[in-house]
C-alpha cells in the first residue's frame, strides 16, 4: 500500500469502495495501518444505524437483510452489511453461496456488502466487526447491518455493538425457548418470527409472546414480535418501521449517554484482554513453552492450575 | 464449608453428590478451594468417555441426550450431564423447564444431572465446563455429556473439551448448512439429523450428505450422518453405536497423544488469557478508569484505539 494513511483516510470518507475493503482486510489481519485508520476516522463516526440481526442457522436472516435492505433504498438510505461467516478462512465458497441471494443489489452502488470470517481475528470476532463498523461509518453509510449466525456468546457480544437488536426466530423452536428466556430478553429489542406461513406458526407465535411478556415484568413493556415471510416479503415493512421506531425512541432516549458508555466499556475490557494476552504471548511465553506444560498436562504429570501459575509467575 | 479439601476430594472420588455438586458450585463461582481441589484430583481424571452435544435450540439435544443416557445405562455404565443453560445467573426456572425431560433418569443413582450458567464465569464458560467435566471423571462417571446451544465460537470452544463432538440438526436447516460447511466439519465428529419424520427430512439428509463429502474431501472419510426421531426413541441406539465406535477409533488411533496435547493447549491457553486480565484489572486498574474513558470515547473526544494503549502503558 503506496498512498499514505491520511490519503487512504480521504478516500473511506469519500465513500471509495477498494478503499473501504482494503481497509476492512487490514482489520481483519490486525495491520498497523489498519489500526491507524480507525484512529484517524472515529472522530467522524456515530452518525450511522447498526442494526445487529441474529438467530439461528436456516432461520432466513439473509433473505430479512435483503428485504430491509429494499426498504431503506426505498427511503435514499445508503447501506453498509457486515455478515459474519462461520466458515473458516480457507473456504471462500461459503459466502458465495449465501450471498448470491444479495443480488437484487448487487449493481446497487447504495448497497456494499461485506462477510467477515469468524475465525483468525487476534484481537477477538466482535472488535473486528466493531471496527469494521466504524469504517462504513465514517464512509457515510447511513444504515449497517451486522449479520451473525447463532444466539451463542459470541454472538451476544457481536450483537451488543449494535444500536437495535433483531433476533429472528423460526416456528418450531418455541421447545426451547423457554430455556433461552432471559438470555435471548437481554440482547433482543425486535423479535421476529420468520417462515409464519408454516403451520405451526401460530403456536409459536403465542408460545412466544407469552414467554416476552413473562420476561417483561421485570422491566417494563415487552419486544415487539413481528410476523414476516422474508421469502415472499411479507411483514418486512412492518418489520422496517419497528426497527425505525425504535430508532427514535433510542435516540430521544435521556440514558442514552449511559448506554453508549457502557457499550464502549464492555468493547474497552475486551480489547484491553485480548492486547493484554498478545503482549504477554510476545515477550514472555514462546509457542515451546506452552506445548511442553500441554503435553505433561496430558500425560497427567502437571495439573493445569499449576501450569497456568508457572506462565503467570513470568509476568 | 468445614471439611479440609482432601476430605472434600475424597467424597468427590467416592461419588457423593452433595460434595460433587458443592465443588461445581465452587468452580462456577471461582473459589480457592475449587481450584485446589481440582490439583488434588486432577491425577485420578482421564478415564471418562466426554462426549459433546450442540446444535441450535429447538434441535432436540435434551430428548436425545436423554436416549443415550437411557443407552449407556443399559450397558451399567454410569453417566454425568453437564448442560449449559443459557439463561442469565438470575433466572432459576429455565434449568427446570428443559430438565423436565429427564425425568426418566432422575430416581437414577448412576446418573448425575447439573445446569451450568452460560454467563459470569470469571474464567470463562469453557473452563467452567472443562472443570467441571474433570470432577465427573475423577468422580467415577463412565460418560459424560457435555451438552451446549448453539453453534457459536464459545459452544465451538465448548465443544473442543469433548473427547466426540456430536452435531445436532433438523431438517429445514438446509438452506444454511452450506454456509457452515467448514466450521461445522471442524467440530463434528458425527452428525445426526435428528426429527427425521419430518416432511422435508429426506431433501435435508440428501444435501448435508453431500455437504459433508464435499467438505471431507480435504481429510479422508465424511463424517456419519445418523437421522434419529429422539421423541420416539428411533435411530438413538445406532447413534449410540456410532458414539462407541468413534471412541474405538479415537483410542486406538497413533496420534491420540497429540490429540490430547493440542487440546490442552488450546484450554491452556485460555486460562492464561482470563487470569491475565483478572490480574491486570486488580492490579492495575480500576472500574472508574475504564469509566472515564469509555465516556471519552462515546464523546467521540478519544478514539479507542488509543484509550486502550493508555491503559496497557500502565502494565
Amino acid at each position: 500500500m503506496d498512498v499514505p494513511v491520511e490519503n487512504w483516510a480521504e478516500q473511506i470518507r469519500a465513500g471509495d469502495i477498494g478503499a473501504i475493503s482494503r481497509a476492512i482486510s487490514g482489520i481483519e489481519n490486525g495491520t498497523p495501518a489498519a489500526a491507524r485508520l480507525l484512529q484517524i476516522l472515529f472522530p467522524f463516526t456515530g452518525n450511522a444505524y447498526q442494526i445487529g440481526i441474529t438467530g439461528a442457522p436456516g432461520a432466513g436472516k439473509s433473505t430479512l437483510v435483503d428485504c430491509l435492505t429494499g426498504f431503506y433504498r426505498d427511503d435514499k438510505k445508503t447501506v453498509g452489511i457486515l455478515a459474519v461467516d462461520p466458515s473458516s478462512p480457507f473456504t471462500g465458497g461459503a459466502i458465495l453461496g449465501d450471498r448470491i441471494r444479495m443480488q437484487s443489489h448487487a449493481a446497487d452502488p447504495g448497497v456494499y456488502v461485506r462477510s467477515i470470517a469468524s475465525r483468525g481475528h487476534l484481537g477477538g470476532l466482535a472488535e473486528a466487526v466493531g471496527d469494521a463498523a466504524l469504517l462504513l461509518d465514517a464512509s457515510g453509510k447511513d444504515i449497517i447491518f451486522l449479520e451473525t449466525v447463532g444466539i451463542g456468546q459470541s454472538e451476544v457480544e457481536v450483537a451488543r455493538v449494535a444500536d437495535c437488536v433483531v433476533v429472528v426466530l423460526m416456528p418450531g423452536q418455541g421447545d426451547e425457548i423457554q430455556g433461552l428466556k432471559a438470555g435471548v430478553m437481554e440482547i433482543g429489542d425486535i423479535f421476529v418470527l420468520n417462515k409464519s406461513d408454516q403451520d405451526n406458526a401460530g403456536q409459536s407465535a403465542l408460545h412466544l409472546r407469552s414467554v416476552l411478556e413473562m420476561a417483561a415484568e421485570r422491566g417494563g413493556s415487552p419486544p415487539r414480535l413481528v410476523p414476516t415471510v422474508a421469502t415472499e416479503n411479507e411483514g418486512t415493512v412492518d418489520l422496517g418501521r419497528q426497527i425505525e421506531s425504535f430508532r427514535e425512541k433510542f435516540e430521544k432516549s435521556p440514558d442514552r449517554g449511559l448506554r453508549e458508555t457502557a457499550r464502549w466499556k464492555i468493547r474497552l475490557l475486551a480489547m484491553l484482554k485480548e492486547r493484554l494476552m498478545a503482549r504477554f504471548t510476545r515477550d514472555q511465553i514462546g509457542a515451546k513453552d506452552v506445548d511442553a506444560l500441554a503435553s505433561e498436562i496430558a500425560a497427567r504429570k502437571k495439573d493445569p492450575g499449576t501450569a497456568v501459575e508457572e506462565l503467570l509467575a513470568r509476568f
